[in-house]
């Protein structure tokens, strides 16, 4: 799967992933309204309505960039509804070719484990058939339960052709109350990153794995030292543009290829239209409009981050 | 919260929640074969078998336990049909008077970790009127994000009386890659023991906190351990049964007032007319009577181990 991604990357020289995480304040009062006429202002409608504002963000981008990242929290929140659009905004960005990627951190041991990986990057037999319950190509998961919480996401990951990013260093200021501690004189998140490429090898996939890691962008010096221990590891950094974080401090997550990692921005991109920088150039019904110009000026800054790579 | 946990637990005097997590294999055939007629070989013929099978075992089984445990891994595998059954799952045991415990082991952080304790335990404002996407009364969490993964959690705790359970020390064999790694003298699990003893405090009900611990049973030294850091934190205790526990080492679960601790258990109960004990006394389509049974032996192997506690 990770070639996938690359082939993609390269062919939109986009190193670009746009989170879907439509929270109720991004989406404009007008579909709000359109949707509780239609669906009723219950949870089906405020779902509608999410999936409708998706649609329109997704035409306005998909030529642009690579992958998009739903986040599966965002659609939860809304209860089975939410969840039947989660489906059908995954199987909507299939359609417009982009690689999904589904923020789910979900993370287990054993069989309940085996059961996250066949719902969101495997299949399900039932009768003679199998089925996909979400049906995303790459998922973020959780390391805290070790080997036992990965190693059925990484046989899906062969068996499907899929992908995985595990949470290594989280981009959020307090993510370091467990992740920093120190033992044996490295961190607990090179712990964790030593563990990652590990599992890595057993899911190569050209020169990178299929194996990634989710490291945030606000911590330049992590991401130096990440990205020395975990060379074939392709990084998912989140925490650029909303949180903080901008191309200088990015410079570190790509290797010599220009590869190596994909730079996530969520609100930046999808309310664009209500930030300083573009809310006096569009209105709330140019929404989709304002994230393609968001999108078009993260590529430029993130390409000078990328450096040689095409 | 947890004060109406402990109230049930007391009034059934069993300290032990059901796990619901029915796996395809633990459904019987006549079960699938009624909903597939019904509903189609599909996904959604597999989740209302899931449906079928719950109640028939909660109808069985209600009278004698406080608590339940859905496990949202078994109802994510059938997409948004299996979410949809996921709510009416909890949504008849709440009928039933149990105290539902959703196992989502979610985390991530900010305006995300606040989406999923809405989703889980919390409301949604839309239009005039507030939602529960899934109406649990407790959930499991993940820590590795730190603080800033669990206060939105909190938060929901206080303002609608709910209850978490963050994983300190979880039951698998390779539950020590990471939680067992040594810093300072103490284990990473200890670290993580010692701040949901201090978030505990923060929503404190009665005795015992709002804010429980995951604290697997097949680690008797470390539970010893976790019981003294922090007394007034509940456990939710998995590993008993099938993942080899017995009573012998639930003792150090409890405190002196024979609290503290709440056992579960899930293919011991829900499959249990396929285990060794029982399959000789129960066909398959006296598979709840199976699980009642197995739930009272359950119950009297578990007191012993309580103590005092009444």
């Amino acid at each position: 799967m990770i070639t996938k991604l690359i082939e993609k990357i390269k062919q939109k020289k986009a190193p670009v992933c746009v989170g879907l995480d439509p929270m109720p304040s991004f989406i404009p009062e007008h579909i709000k309204i359109q949707s509780y006429d239609e669906f009723g202002a219950g949870l089906k409608g405020a779902a509608q309505a999410v999936l409708r504002f998706n649609k329109e963000i997704i035409d306005n981008i998909y030529d642009l960039i690579p992958a998009v990242k739903p986040q599966a929290a965002m659609y939860e929140q809304l209860g089975p509804e939410g969840m039947k659009v989660y489906a059908e905004t995954i199987e909507y960005c299939h359609k417009k070719g982009l690689i999904v990627i589904g923020d789910v951190k979900r993370g287990d041991i054993g069989s309940t484990c085996e059961a996250y990986a066949t719902g969101h990057i495997g299949e399900i037999e039932i009768g003679s058939m199998t089925y996909s319950g979400f049906d995303t190509d790459m998922i973020t998961v959780n390391p805290y339960t070790g080997s036992d919480g990965i190693i059925p996401f990484l046989n899906a990951c062969n068996k499907y052709d899929k992908g995985i990013f595990v949470l290594v260093k989280t981009s959020n200021p307090s993510s370091g109350e467990f992740q920093d501690i120190e033992a044996g004189g490295r961190a607990l998140y090179e712990h964790v990153g030593k563990k990652v490429a590990e599992w890595g090898s057993l899911s190569m996939d050209g020169y990178y794995s299929n194996v990634g890691a989710v490291v945030g962008a606000t911590f330049p010096e992590v991401i130096k030292k990440l990205r020395k221990l975990m060379p074939y590891t392709y990084f998912l950094v989140p925490g650029y543009g909303a949180q903080g974080a901008g191309a200088a401090e990015l410079k570190y997550c790509f290797n010599d290829d220009g590869l190596g990692a994909i730079i996530n921005s969520s609100r930046g991109i999808i309310a664009a239209y209500k930030s300083e920088k573009y809310k006096n150039k569009f209105s709330s019904r140019e929404f989709a409009e304002a994230s393609r110009l968001a999108v078009s000026d993260m590529i430029k800054d993130i390409s000078s981050a990328a450096g040689r790579g095409d």
